[in-house]
Parts: structure tokens; C-alpha cells; sequence
């Protein structure tokens, strides 16, 4: 016999399911709610529902939006001869953070994956291939579209970046596009002592004159 | 400008004030239901709304039910002479799983804390001097109600055993009751070296003949 009332137990096993979060820290999660005087649990609870109804997918990008294309696609300040193709959606976040970018984004939707059954069907290829051909058309004529490949440096990433590479190699060869990939090395504060083997390889290989 | 559908913020926000749960997990959590299909999002919101309606506080320990009174006060298989007095309703569980008690339960609501403004008006105390009187009319006459204290072993736990003792004293004088503290000392797989100075001294106090 649970002495844990059912709701309770839900709430604790759909907590347990995000990542990241164990049994554990799923009861303190539930437990904080029905401490809470605030009727925070229903705040949560209806966010959620609001978040479902309104999120969808910009059709340009494939980034999350609440409306049709989403604010960076339809911002008449970004350049459009800068497409960066990253993963998931809060890859977006963490680069629009940066703040260093004022091109377009492409959210691919994962990485081709064949030990998670993720292959090339999976993910949105035709449709980047159909957004590079918008873009080309958009922009200058004579002007070179850049596609910058931001998957995670890991071997799935670079086997999605090889493949990109491979679909586009048409208009490679044509000079109208040019694809880059992001640096790869130390990251800040980053102890060389416990760098693994392949980071600084990549780091020596890309080593910038000071 | 946010890049953020305001929906999805929202959602980070209410998940960041989880315990345990910093702006970036925050952002992983949402972004895992915008990425799942199964609508698990709504899942979680109506496991949080149907939790929100069900459970109350049970009449007798305070404890969280979704009847009347729970299951281990209504139980007649739960020894009515002993009254273990815990802070929140979680730490009810954490013992129930221990397997080794089979008496009462009441829940105080936290432990007395000047520093974040909690004072005894705050807790549980009169609910407890009647849950108490209950118990003592429900038990044998002549036989002694054994109140364990189990509060954290934190400087606001024991000044709060101390409240309880304090509360009880007549009932301690006429020997109707007992109070019982949990045992303090190393846990299991601790470390003697890493031990800190007050739980080594309780350690040695409370040394039992092997």
C-alpha cells in the first residue's frame, strides 16, 4: 500500500520523465507544489496547456513560434545570406544569446543517428534544401550564401555535417554556396590538463595566430 | 527582443521555481515537450490540476490524502501509542519506506525558524497538542504515548523538539507521555574522515554496546 495519494504519484511520474530529473527530485518537485499556497501546481498546469496550444513550428526555420514565421525569419534586420543549421530549437536560444549572429537558422531537428534509428527520412533535409533555394533566391545575385553547420561536436553531428555537405555539393561547386562549421577547441576556462584527447587535437589543428 | 514564443517562457519560468531546478534545466524541460509528440506536456498539466483537486491535508495528521482522513491513520493495523512528528509531508514517506515503523504520523508544516520569519503560530502546535489528547483517549489507560520527534537535524529541528518538549510538559510530568528523539550519528557509507565535527560528537555521545 502507497501511502502517497494516486494524483500525487502521476504528477511524480511525469516529472520523472524530463531530463535530467530523477525519482528523487521528482518527489521534491511534487511535494514543493503541494506546500505551495499559491496554487503554483495550476500555474504550471496551465502554461503547459497554454504552451501546447499555442507552439508551433515557424515555417521557415522549424524554430518554435506562436506564429506563422517566426520573429527572426520575418526580421527585416537579419541578413539572409548567413543560414546556420543547428539541432534542436534551443540551440537557436543558445546562440541568439551569444549574440554575435545576425543571419538566418535552420532547425534541423536532430542528428542522423543510426543507433537511435534517427536517418536522413527523420530529419528535415528536404526542407533545408527547399529554405537554401528561398534564400538563393532572396538574395543578391552574384552574393555567396553561407551555411553554417552548429550541430555538437560529436560524431553524430559531424557525420549530419558530412551529409549536408553531400547534398549541397551542386551548388558548392557552383560557388553560390559556401558552408563553414564552428571552431572546435578549448572551451573557457577549460583546464588543458583534463581536455580530452580529440578537443585538443582539434585545438592544436585550428590554432589562430596571437 | 526574446526569440521565445512568450508561452514557452512562461513555462521555463514556472519550472524554474522548482527546488533544484536553475534557468538552464528549466529551459531543457520545456524544450523536451516541445520536442516529444505524445502531448506529455498535457499529460503533466492535467496530473498537476488533478493533483491541485484532490489532495488535502488529512484531518487527524495532516498529512496529504485525497480522503478524508489517510490511509495510515484510518488503518487499524498502525500502532496508535506512538506519534512520530515530522516536518513535511515527504518526510512521512521517507520513513514509511524505511519499513521499520508502525505508529502514528502528524505533520508540524516545517520546524521554527526566526531567520525566514516562521514562528510557532506559523506550525502545527495546537493541532498537535489535540491530536495528541485523541491518542491518549484512544490508548489503554495506563500505557504511555510515545512521542518521536523527527525533525532535521538542523539548529530550527532541534529548538523546535525543544518547543515540543516544552508543549508536553505537564503530560511528561504525569508520565503519559514520552518523547523520543531520532538518532544522530555517522550514516551509512559516510566517511569518518569527512564527518563534520557535531555529527562525530553525537556519533560518540549516543555509542552503543556492540
Amino acid at each position: 500500500m502507497s501511502v502517497l495519494p494516486s494524483s500525487v504519484e502521476q504528477v511524480i511520474n511525469e516529472f520523472s520523465r524530463l531530463p535530467g530529473v530523477g525519482p528523487k527530485s521528482a518527489s521534491r518537485m511534487a511535494y514543493h507544489y503541494l506546500r505551495s499556497p499559491n496554487k503554483d501546481a495550476t500555474k504550471l498546469a496551465s502554461a503547459l496547456e497554454e504552451m501546447d496550444r499555442e507552439v508551433k513550428n515557424c515555417k521557415s526555420c522549424f524554430n518554435v513560434t506562436d506564429k506563422e514565421e517566426c520573429s527572426i525569419c520575418s526580421s527585416q534586420l537579419r541578413k539572409k545570406d548567413k543560414l546556420c543549421v543547428v539541432e534542436e530549437p534551443i540551440d537557436v536560444v543558445a546562440i541568439e544569446k551569444s549574440g554575435v549572429y545576425d543571419g538566418m537558422y535552420f532547425v534541423l531537428g536532430g542528428v542522423i543517428s543510426p543507433a537511435e534509428g534517427i536517418g536522413e527520412e527523420e530529419l528535415r533535409f528536404k526542407e533545408l534544401e527547399k529554405r537554401v533555394k528561398e534564400l538563393l533566391e532572396d538574395i543578391k545575385e552574384g552574393s555567396i550564401l553561407e551555411i553554417i553547420v552548429a550541430t555538437n561536436p560529436s560524431l553524430e553531428g559531424e557525420a549530419t555535417s558530412s551529409y549536408i555537405t553531400d547534398l549541397f555539393k551542386t551548388y558548392l561547386r557552383e560557388k553560390r554556396i559556401k558552408i563553414t562549421r564552428l571552431a572546435m577547441g578549448l572551451p573557457t576556462g577549460a583546464d588543458l590538463e583534463y581536455a580530452d584527447r580529440l578537443t585538443l587535437k582539434r585545438a592544436l589543428e585550428g590554432r589562430t595566430d596571437i
